[in-house]
């Protein structure tokens, strides 16, 4: 089944769905910063873009279309869209 | 502004935005067989999974994640995703 998620108003949205066992979602960030918390480990890839993060207060990196990123379970991190929305793949790395 | 678009009976789900002034989406792709008529050009990347797609009557060829096929506009194809969900950016190639 999948399942659509709306974030800060509907800026951030995704469809969510399931691939061997493991929760995963699609989905696009309008321009502007957000700051996502992370109960369990992630990884986030750019399908469409450039993100840039700040993975836990380390400082932020540019991350464009082809590029991934992850992020520790029970962390957080901030993310910003540059130069127009940009899409992603978020897999989670624990069930 | 993202829209969340649902076909199929929510059995495929996207996020439209918009991307150099011309529209695109991330979507999901439940298993199971459909078909989309195309007004304008566009490409389909898989982000996660295998689709397998018919473009046109052409015959079923398999897409795995990371590979990409086009449409011509006012076409259509078939399309199924094999072995679980798959997820996909729909980019158009013409305003």
């Amino acid at each position: 089944m999948l399942k659509h998620n709306s974030y800060f108003e509907g800026a951030v949205q995704s469809v969510g769905f399931e691939r061997n066992g493991l929760p995963a979602s699609v989905g696009v960030i309008l321009p502007g910063q957000y700051h996502f918390g992370t109960a369990k480990a992630e990884r986030m890839t750019v399908t469409s873009g450039l993100l840039q993060a700040d993975i836990a207060g380390s400082g932020w990196v540019s991350y464009p279309a082809g590029t991934s990123f992850e992020v520790a379970a029970n962390s957080g991190f901030d993310v910003r869209a540059v130069g127009g929305p940009a899409a992603y793949l978020c897999e989670y790395l624990g069930a």
